[in-house]
């Protein structure tokens, strides 16, 4: 037990090769065998193809494209948005999100949880963002982002995990596979059972 | 500095005081002071009134009722469920449940958080429950609780967080005070606008 | 590397399957295998067996039972008490546990740790329990629970880990294998080394 | 609040105030008045007191004597041992202990928590230690130190944790303030009330 | 102890005033005062003067400039270079960077620690950026940029904490106040004490 | 699912075993065949071998060489110095040091993180240690250590992480493989090139 064993001393260096099995999502490299790509995604400054039914693509750099974020706590995306394009409301279960604008004018929000009083609503923090400003989207809040230009939008996002997630809300309620009973939505949207099957209908694709 | 301080050796037992600044959402009471009634919470025998839209209600038991909580990572809660009533889709930014079924039948689920391939749908994951089951709703995840027997459910879930919060998903982004701009919401849910307009304007309640 | 990875991007889902080797306690099951089922325990309903010289047993719903719990930080137990029996002094060395009462009476109680003027002694913080009531045991403190009603006790406990772990003091100091040296014991507890001996010769059996 | 704040920058440097509110345990002092005395401690080379009743002694330095160590996860001690010494059966709640004995021959031990099978039994494992050798008591386990040998014996101890805390077992079940209630005991540890009641009537000196 | 405290609710939205006192850096606001500004930076878009010594600047936006961050495990930076800039060997001890050029080329690198063969040197791993490309500088290794192009080069930083602290190598150990012992520097860097004097008495100011 | 997996239950004994596969560093050997041995180091009573260029010696117990301290987050080194040795500036990026000098006189000294105010220096706080001294080396910190009497010293470090790593500045810097671009040095140090063609001619050991 007491020998020395060189392999494990840059363990910082830790991250994932292909597997059978999965440990905490990733298994990791043998240090000896890492190299500087590793640690290098390319492309990021090539637009996404906003042609969709939400005029916004989101090009996701967590662990799952760039293999040296494993275990490394931070993670990046890029997001285009056309005119009029939204990011739809969502949520990142395991990160807070800090979100730079580069290019174009942004209406931006996040919803607070439920307060204690249940006659008081979840209040909405809404901010247009100019090219430059940073806001802040704190860890499993839903919040949306609202391209109110007439030119494209660009922003580049930076999360506190390798591995964030996302949950856009629209499609997990109204796009599962296999779909929720709609008496569940109808009483918790408080509408009618007809527009449930209208929602789950829909074609739901998930950009984001 | 070298002095003992035999104040803070009972450090397992620090928890909030009333105060006008807030740490990590609470102070922590003298350790000298603290009281065995300072870990107890009495009351959750008793039913909660499901009297509302939903037909469900939940007793919460954490660090806001709790107070002997505060940094220890675990807190309760009771939910009473009337024939046919729902907990309506929501999420706990903060922990994962596990969720006992001690009365009645319940169907329920939870959605995975978006798949890399954007045509893949989020799956649902439900069960029906029986009395005696535990089903686990993972960290930050959409899930439900629906009651589809004739006679009153009852469970008892427990969280990994002395604060988990619950974000109830159609509250928050239909009842936000104020409102989410009706543009976004529309293009989201892929509805028309008339159909955002009758969800804004039904009465929110938080039962939950 | 840069690659979509579908498999991992449902990432919350990680849980353990049958392996030879052991990774923070579990492997975790290949996401797209992943079904309901491993989400669910059965059987919490049932009143374990208290014929055992305790008069209590613990029926545990930890990750070694319910693999979903994986990761997630979370598990519970029921607790079942025979008339007059107690679950004897104990730890939880990885977690803090908030225990519901739902049956019975009980005489509950824990014990700081040491305090830093060794002529001071440890406190002893204790409750009655009637249904309804949940209390708070710290990580790692010393406590128990003592029937003190005439009829069946039954509580729930919730612990902020998915494997919390327990060590029943009496049996860990007396009945270990191999035994502790009398000598140690004989100095530690400050009685005479025949005690020793007989507390050593019971038998000693891990109800809880 | 875009202003720059430049008191926090060096926020490594946190460390606790006299104060009259406590915070995860301890305030952060004003870090523009830091001064280095706050990172040291002095006399871990003069030998504790042993003459008592397990013929050993504890010099912690820990953040309740070394405030520089708040919020940085590590802290020491040393022990003094009396030819015969024990440290008696004893669980650090918050921390691994990595144990170094410089002087002397100690037989030490853990005991391992329950096993899943009611019917095994906690395991004991242990070692003769000699001067420069290391052990390894891990978080929560029940653990002690006996010196088998003529002379005095002296050890350094690593924690992982900067308030580690410290329950002797005999001392918190049989010499706490008020007493357990003595049927628990004579139950948990299957001998006569007598017998508790003799442990309950020792005087109880905390040490360690 | 059991009302409800509706402040605490939207727990997520805790960050800092200004307090004469210290608590893991920062103090909450009371959540009831929060507004969306608290969660807003503004300028990032605006070119830091590089008119220095090493032809570069660092904009960051971390807790310090954006208090909404505090807790919240992200932040960000702004980085200019110069033509032939660079940002000098630094590290950063609480949080691993993940590196986006969107203007320019740069050649970047970082060195890991200590091998366990003391004969092995540690490993410098590099590549040259180009615009679109993300980098990985795990937490508190040793890393630099170098702007090998004839005209300017931006970039943005994402790290995983709210508050990474920055080390500039050469800044920290030839331009402390005080001085470090030039002895030990000599020494540590192989070179004669007037090089060392030489380097001490350079004017050393922290751009980055 | 739902059997009972007995080999789990001891789970404080994870650790490492010879794999062709890494997982956050190490994988765990199965629980129950762990012995004794498997918690134990020998040999930190023996004086490093200081017939270096630095006058010192570090002798490591980690995880590297004591596998039982696998996820326990602490570990411990030994450290020999010559008169006149040094331990030169260097960093720990996963780990805070409490420093215990037990023999000699050392003059020791960390230097913060940089300052706000880009015209504020980087302080540097420094001590005279003698035995029994224990000073503190916050985590990521530049910190060094230096043998300012004619005798031997000799200290024991101990370390919040079991894998806490060093990066001994001046070689890392000068003496990567491959070298660092010295266009980036010169700037970054302030000197004509030719010092650092001389600073990374030079023969670099780590010794610590």
């Amino acid at each position: 037990m007491h020998q020395t064993q060189a392999s494990f001393r840059i363990s910082a260096l830790l991250f994932p090769i292909a597997s059978a099995v999965f440990v905490n999502g990733k298994f990791c490299k043998n240090p000896n065998m890492v190299v500087a790509d590793d640690f290098l995604f390319q492309g990021l400054n090539k637009a996404g193809n906003t042609s969709n039914n939400v005029g916004s693509i989101v090009t996701p750099v967590n662990v799952n494209q760039l293999e040296g974020l494993n275990t490394l706590g931070v993670s990046m995306a890029r997001l285009d948005f056309a005119p009029y394009g939204i990011n739809p409301p969502h949520t990142h279960p395991r990160a807070t999100e800090a979100f730079l604008l580069v290019e174009g004018t942004l209406y931006v929000g996040f919803i607070t949880s439920n307060p204690a009083d249940p006659a008081q609503k979840n209040k909405l923090f809404t901010k247009y963002l100019y090219p430059g400003d940073v806001f802040v989207f704190p860890q499993g809040l839903i919040h949306f982002q609202f391209n109110v230009g007439k030119t494209n939008a660009v922003a580049f996002a930076s999360f506190g995990s390798q591995n964030p997630g996302t949950i856009t809300i629209a499609n997990a309620v109204f796009g599962s596979d296999p779909k929720i009973n709609p008496d569940v939505l109808a009483k918790a949207f408080q509408v009618e059972k007809n527009i449930i099957d209208h929602l789950q209908a829909q074609f739901w694709y998930n950009n984001n």
